[in-house]
């Protein structure tokens, strides 16, 4: 058995002993090489002064589901920082269910690139995000 | 009294009266025209697995910083709504008090364009962002 | 006939009409809604100092890909104009024949977000881009 | 003397010898350490269908002055390449002389991050651009 293999049962254990994500609630639904597809159910108080989904949860999952990918493309004992993201906003996102599908777009050795598609339940575009990341070896 | 002026305690109301802004604690601390300072108490539960404050927190104090520094420059029955944000993340964070300064590039009629500077409390720039933003009248 | 279809001759028109995009060479391969593929020619005046195509060379053929895919998508009397664009660069590129399929992603009434990858004649990914655009009504 | 200290003689060197910018005109004004100044003249041939000058000339400007910024930053004998960029088109630029300030914000031993000004000849902004940039020893 391939010990580098994305496992969602590694991922969820990994989630869960992340402060931050377990507090926001992100969920990993799927794991594959170079793939992770998360979830999170927002909820009323995720919604900003207009009601809907507040941008900072969109793009904090799509970072998260581009981070583990990029994990799942790199060796093990490596690490990968974001250096650059950017996010476009393209719906309003109304609180339910919401989805990101994470995806490696090329893995280097120091430098690798990731994007991210965040989808409501109906599968309707929220937002598209791409990444830039940083792969050191740890010091 | 300039009725449009911006106004620290205003936006204390308004992110109290936000959701998801009360819940992950940011505080207003500054307001004039086109200039917005936000600061939040970064806690352990905002570190991501590699101990850092997770880059999705950074991100939402960037786009709140910068949203609220659109609202100054815009005319009070226009909306705004984030179009697109790109965030560099320039240092790593750690817990602490973390302050983001939003500035107006330019409000124009339909589109307005506003940065960020993500600092900790020595000063050291942990990120910077910029943001496009989509000004409409209220349908 | 549908007098707002994509028509490949009047792209070729248009870019024959737009001096920058006559004088680097800009050719349009294929249009449909949402949809247009140009090429460029990488000559050896096109690369930098290290031999490589310049990215921004590489960065003007997706915005213009993503700019006439976004014309596809709006009423013919409205304009264009980009407000943002990102790009990053997945691979150097040598020269040689350069193709670019942009396309739009959504367009609303006042805000357009298209995207854009570029490749090389084997089909290498050597760029991929996105763009906001603002859309408005001649003045 | 130091040898690694920015000289405008060798950026021009550097620009003359680099065929794309000098295709199109890019001439070094000013250097200092993080630093680097460039101009062009806008020609009516730079200009797109709308009369404006096209957007791609502008990031050309802005990744060239970034780049050759963090030149300025890193030890000699590394190399940089651009490996994301974004522009955010503040306002359209008629022909004529164009400038572009560009400076380092941070430059690590494998990533450095850079942003830049373009401002006309009233000191008109026209575009601001940030870039990430991967810096490598020479294989």
């Amino acid at each position: 058995m391939d010990p580098t293999a994305p496992d969602v049962h590694d991922l969820r254990e990994r989630l869960a002993a992340s402060p931050f994500h377990a507090s926001i609630g992100i969920e990993a639904v799927e794991a594959s090489p170079g793939l992770v597809r998360l979830a999170i159910e927002a909820r009323p108080e995720h919604r900003n002064l207009q009601g809907t989904v507040h941008g900072g949860l969109l793009a904090t999952l799509a970072d998260t589901a581009m981070g583990l990918a990029v994990r799942t493309a790199i060796e093990p004992g490596r690490r990968h920082a974001t250096a650059e993201m950017t996010v476009h906003f393209v719906r309003p996102a109304a609180p339910g269910r919401i989805e990101a599908l994470g995806s490696v777009v090329r893995a280097g050795a120091t430098i690798a690139f990731a994007e991210a598609e965040v989808r409501d339940e109906r599968g309707d575009l929220l937002a598209i995000a791409r990444g830039t990341y940083s792969v050191t070896h740890p010091s």
